[in-house]
Order: structure tokens, then sequence, then C-alpha cells
């Protein structure tokens, strides 16, 4: 077997137990008590006829339905099975499996209750009115995988038009840990941001806001390059002047002018940011060797790289980043979406800005410089605890210094909720492992 | 304190501890995995690469979903905010402690997920709408604390335009129960339900519903008499011809054509039931004196029966239910719904009739009956445990027989299915009690 072929073998197991084990456990989420239930007397407290002075007291005062109901630590994740992981248009029951997951994530990485909302429309106006009706039971909303470039569009409108923070992770999360990474690389090869070249191979929701985020972290735009399926956007571009968001990317970066593909975008770059085909070979060996001396490489397509990592290496690549979790450098979104979230409700914030993700980004940063960094080690780990609690306490913080707060919290404060929410969730996990009422799964 | 203020005294117990218990615990149901995490290597079979599996194979069988996620025990409890209990057009976010209260009820006593959907819309087509388009996230509909008559058409169009079972419980539910309440009720005095006559004080959607149940349960229509707020409904009240519900009972029950209030209409009748104001002499004590012998009086309204059961029993009547849980007889929707969706949930069934509602009932009497019938003992109460297992089996089968089953399933199985689901959300409650994963609550 090639390394190649040994490394696919491995990285298939979970594959070759998925659908076994996802028809044994028949879903990934269910609702379980948050209050306690001593007798059935308890109801009278919980429904009918103690109830309604909780419903009284917020009709008084709506603020309340955060204090009195589980409103504030519940998040839709919104879909409409568009551009589900890589598998394109699936369709929203097709997509549930991946919402599932998500809901998994946002309970054990972040404490939070997020509940899929898989749509039966793929109709912007729809969706936005779907989720303008729904948010009285939820105090955010993740849109996921939805396509581009209506993902934009929902996601521009609802910023304006709900009264709850909304997020969507293909574009924010991936763009979260990617500046993470970014920055630890270039402390790693002792390069400054706002000098480096960087080359961005692919121009989806992903690689744009990375660009933004990139941008907002100290990366002069002049000194970007992005390459969609037709070339490099320059303002000769006039093909992709409908899509604004590409149009600005035309207008602001490159400022040399530059044309042709991927291979002319990559050369002399210290940086390239693959966010494209999930093929090795999308990013060719010979096209790594035209880069910079130390040159830093994120192969981010999923599940496959656009390059493999020790092709990268080969070709004289110092750090390799992809979004697999079996080579070192996972850009791993779930280290994003769940501790921001934690953050976000924790002080009610009314949305999630761009600062709030830096904060988040040089906080993840910070945790794997703490560590101590290395070419193998550019963002921290899933299972570092620490991290998901020092992240939600940043993002808190900057939520109030920026004044999208409802409630203020002091750091300590902050830190507590977190650490204790997010044990809860694990513990109560595992209490229920131990009581075999989450069975073990079956065997192999 | 003569016996109604200590009784309202006792009553009152709950709401003083109400708001602070809902404040403590902030919110009453949390999403928790209900699959294994044993490391987070796990996570690459629930979300991404495993999770693509699940995703291919219900892209190629749609009908999978019910196997690979947990949309076919998830249920969606939509409300407007309308009707909230007696409370009145109170608002969604106001109405959402009830809504979790419901959530509650369905895991502890059914063993389903229900999850709240309060909507910031109170317009017919958009609750339609939105319903339609969430359809891929649940495996059936409850619709609640909608107002009349929005409810019905909601409810009849959403029959009509959905895949999965739809239910209005402040209907069909409440039916089921004063059915059960009713057949007992004659058995214990001796008369036969195609003979008696029964004045209905109330036409609201629960009375309309209780009318249409009875009747199919072997009332004769033409002995039933209802009263609104204006008076008897006869054919001479042109004013509710715009009523298509109201309309009908006016040509189908009284067929003497009885005029007046509801005095007239329960004069010389063997059965009231009360589902009017929540006000103590609503229906009052001299009434009853003009019933038939061995008079029976459901008193339903909520918080407060339309008449106090002492007083009933001092005028006469031998058999007094109500809506509450301190006198005998409890009119209980908690013991509908729960098991009525676990038996429509274990067999797929994708709608549910008045013929499985009406087996629910049959069968719910029969525990009472099994267990020894007397004037305070007609309906099963809600910590007896079989009550839901049984009631759920009879309507899975009912479902199957009626071809509206999308699996099928033997008794036995149906048995082991909802006695062990049940059991589990138990379990699940009291192990994290016992873990103080859900804590105490505070001292009063």
């Amino acid at each position: 077997m090639t390394q190649e072929e040994e490394l696919l073998r491995k990285a298939d197991a979970p594959n070759r137990v998925a659908n076994k084990y996802h028809e044994f456990y028949q879903g990934k989420m269910q609702t379980v008590p948050k209050c306690a239930v001593r007798s059935f007397d308890d109801f009278a407290i919980w429904y009918t006829p103690g109830v309604a002075e909780a419903c009284k007291a917020i009709r008084k005062n709506p603020e309340k339905v955060f204090d009195y109901t589980n409103r504030g630590n519940t998040v839709a994740i919104v879909n409409d099975g568009t551009r589900v992981l890589g598998l394109g248009n699936i369709g929203p029951e097709a997509g549930l499996p991946v919402m599932e997951g998500k809901a998994l994530l946002f309970k054990y990485l972040g404490g939070v209750d997020a509940f899929p909302i898989s749509l039966n429309t793929q109709n912007a106006e729809d969706i936005i009115n779907v989720v303008k009706w729904i948010q009285p039971s939820f105090g955010g909303i993740n849109l996921e995988d939805i396509e581009k470039p209506k993902c934009f569009y929902i996601l521009d409108r609802l910023e304006k038009e709900l009264d709850i923070p909304i997020w969507h992770d293909d574009r924010s999360g991936t763009a979260t840990v990617v500046t993470t990474g970014l920055v630890n690389a270039l402390k790693v090869v002792g390069k400054k941001i706002n000098q480096v070249n960087i080359a961005m191979i692919g121009s989806g929701a992903a690689n744009i806001t990375i660009a933004e985020m990139l941008i907002a972290a100290g990366v002069n735009p002049k000194k970007i390059i992005m390459v969609d399926s037709k070339g490099i956007l320059n303002r000769h571009r006039e093909d992709v002047k409908d899509d604004q968001k590409k149009w600005q990317i035309c207008l602001e970066t490159n400022a040399e002018g530059r044309q042709g593909g991927a291979a002319e975008a990559i050369k002399g770059a210290d940086v390239v940011i693959g966010m494209s085909t999930p093929v090795p070979g999308t990013i060719k060996k010979e096209w790594i060797r035209t880069m910079q001396n130390n040159a830093i490489v994120f192969a981010c397509a999923n599940p496959l790289p656009e390059i493999w990592p020790w092709e990268a290496t080969e070709a004289g690549a110092k750090i390799v980043a992809t979004g697999r979790s079996d080579f070192p450098n996972q850009v791993n979104n779930s280290l994003g979406f769940p501790a921001i979230f934690r953050g976000v409700l924790d002080v009610r914030a009314t949305k999630i800005t761009n600062e709030m993700c830096l904060a988040a980004a040089f906080e993840l940063a910070k945790v794997a410089e703490d560590k101590g960094l290395s070419t193998n080690y550019i963002i921290p780990k899933m299972d570092e605890w620490e991290v998901f609690i020092r992240e939600a306490v940043v993002v808190g913080l900057k939520a109030m210094e920026q004044g999208v707060a409802r409630v203020k919290r002091s750091r300590a404060e902050l830190e507590d909720m977190s650490r204790s929410t997010i044990k809860n969730a694990r513990d109560t996990t595992h209490a229920l492992m131990d009581k075999k009422l989450i069975p073990p799964p079956p065997k192999d």
C-alpha cells in the first residue's frame, strides 16, 4: 500500500461504521428535563396552574423570557439542504444527520442547546420569513449549509431584521479558525502579517469571509490574490460584477493586477489558502515550489485536501494545515461556533460582530501559543477543554465592550458560567452512558 | 376559613413557588446526546466524515430519515400565543413557559422529544406555511393554544397538506379524556350511552370536538343540547351560520328545538359538560337540582371549575369531574397526547384519526375499569404507569388497522417499544437528578 492508500483506508474507518451506528441510535440528540421532577405534583408548578405565573411575568416584562425559559440557551440550526458538506443539494431530510451532528457538537463542546430546523423550501424570502417567525423560541440562529450567494443575502437581511444573533458557520466559523492558524503560523516562521502575500484558491463563502477577517486582522488587502473557477480575480473580471462580494474582492485585492489561474496566483506567495475542490492535485506540488521560503499551506477542502500534506512538505512548505483530524494543524470549525455561541448567549448579545470573531480567533491562537507553538501545532485541539471557556469569555467581554450585550457580567462570572455549563453538558452525557441510558454502540 | 378559602389556599401553593423555580432552572427542557460519545474520535462518525454515509443513504431512500435520525420521535409544539391557558392573547414569548411545560409532559409521560415552536405571526396562512416548511425536522405536529376559529382552519388545511400527523390538543386531547370519563361514569350509574341527554355549556374548540367524539362513541346527537354565550344552539341561531362547525351543531343536535340559556339546557339532562368560564357559579347549584337522578357533572374550566364539586354534589350530582388535580376524577389532558403520540410515532403513522383517539379513550376507560370504578374513580391517574403503554399500543394497532401506519409492528413489539422508550425518559430524568446534574429546587 502507498502512503496515500494506507491513509485513506484508516481515514475511511468512521465511514464503515457510520450507517450501522446511525441506525442503532436513531438520532443523535434528544430532549430531556432541565428542571427537577420530584413527583407528579411538580407538574402543577411546571405546567398548569403554576406556569401561568411565569407567563404573566414575561407578559409584563418580555426580557424575563431569558430568565424563565431555556430560550437564552437555545439555537436553531437553520438549513435548506442546498449545500450539505461536499454533497451538494441533497435536500433537508438527507441533510438532517449533519444538523443533528452539529447539535451534538454545540452541546458537548459549548453547552448550547441547538435544534435542527431543516426547511422544505429553498426560496430566500421564505427562509427569511420562517426564521423571523420562529424567533421567539430561540436565543440565536445558526445558518448552516445554505448555498451561495443566497446565504449572504439571507444573512445580511436577517442581521438587520432579527433581535437575536445570527451566524453562518460556513463563513465566519471557518474564517475564525483559519485566522487563528495563520496568526500562529506566521509567528512560527517569523513573518509579519501586514507583509505577507496570500494566494486564496476558491472564492466560496468561506474564502471570501476569510479574506475579510484576515484584512481585519492586519493582512494588507493589496497582497491578497484570490482565484475562482475561471481564474484570478482582478479589475478585468466583468463577469463577476453582479456578485457584490466577489466584485469587491476584485477591486480591493491584487494591487499588481495579476492575471492567470491558480498556478500564477500561488507564484511567490508566502501563504496559500485552499477552500476549493476536495481532490488532491487541485493544488500541484510544482506550484508550491514557486512559493517563498517558509511557505504556509492551508489545504482545507473536505474530506480530501487540495494537496496531500506530505506532498506540500516535499515541495518546500514549512507548515501545512488541512480540515482533517488525522493530520497536524486541523482547521476545525468545532473550535469556533460552540464557544462563540457560549459567549454570545452568556451575555445575551443581540448580534455577533466580526470583532467578536476576531477576539475568538486571537484567544484560540493564544491558547496554542501558551502550550508552545511548532510547525505541527498552530491550532489548539478540540480535546483541550480550556479552549472553549477562554474563547467564550473573550467573546462575551467583546460583546459588552461593543455595546451589543443585553446583560453585564464580570470576567470571573463569564468564566464560571461557561465552565459550569459546558461541564454539565459533558457530565450529563457521561452519566447517561455510565447508566447505559445511552447504550454502548453495537459491535463493529 | 371556609371550605372554598382553604381549598384555594392549598391550590395556590404551586403558584407561590412558580416564578422562583422558573428563574432557578431557566428552562424546563434541554437537548442532550442520544448517541454515545466515547471519545472525540466519535465525532468523525457523528459528524464529518462519517455522517456523509447517513446523508447518502437517506438521499437514496428518503424513508431512512426515520431510521438514521431522531425525526421519528420529534414533535413540534406549534403555537402563536393567541390563547394561552386562560390568559388569552399574551404572545409567543409569554406563552413559552407553557410550551416548555408541555414538552416536559411529552417526554416524561410519553418518551416523546417535543420542541416548542413559538411563532411571531398570528396569521393563519403564515402559520400553515411555517409548519409546512419546518416539516422535515419533525415526525409530528402538535398545535397548541391557537385561538378559534383559526385553529380549525389551520388544522383542516394541514391535515390535507402535511405528510406527518398533526394534532390539536385543545380539541382532541380534551375530547379523548372526557369521552373516557363519560363512558365510565355511565357504567357507574348504569345508564346507556345512546340514551342519555347531554347539556354542553360552552361551544369552544373543546366542546365542539367533544360533541363529535361522543357522537362517534354512541351518543345520540339529537339528545345533545349545546349553549354558547348567547344561548342554546338551535336552527333559529342564524347568527352562527358563518361558523361552519357551530352551524352543524345547530342542525344536528337539539332535536326538540329547545330555546333559552344554560339553565334551560341543563333541565332534565343526565349529563352536563362545562368547558366555559373559569368562574365557580357559572353553573348554578339550582340548575343541577333540575337534572335527572344520578346526574353526571363535568365542570372542566381551568383553573377554576364552573361549579365547585361539593356544591354539585349537594345539589344531587352523583359523579363530578373537573380539570383539577386536587379533586377526584381529573379530566387531565396529560393522559392523552403523550401516549397517543407515542403510539402514532411507533408505527410512523401519517395521521391521527378520530378512531385512533376513540381507541385511546376506550383503553383509558378500561384501565380504570380494571382497577375498579367508583363515583370517585372514573378516569385513570397520571401516576399509573401502565396507562400510557396500554394507550400507545391501541393507538398504534388502530393506525395499522386503518392503513395510516408506515410500518407494521406486532402488539408485543409495540408494547416493548413504548415501555422501553417511556422508561428511558423517566430513568434519564431521575439519573440526572441523582447526580445533581439537575439540581434540587431552591428552598421555598
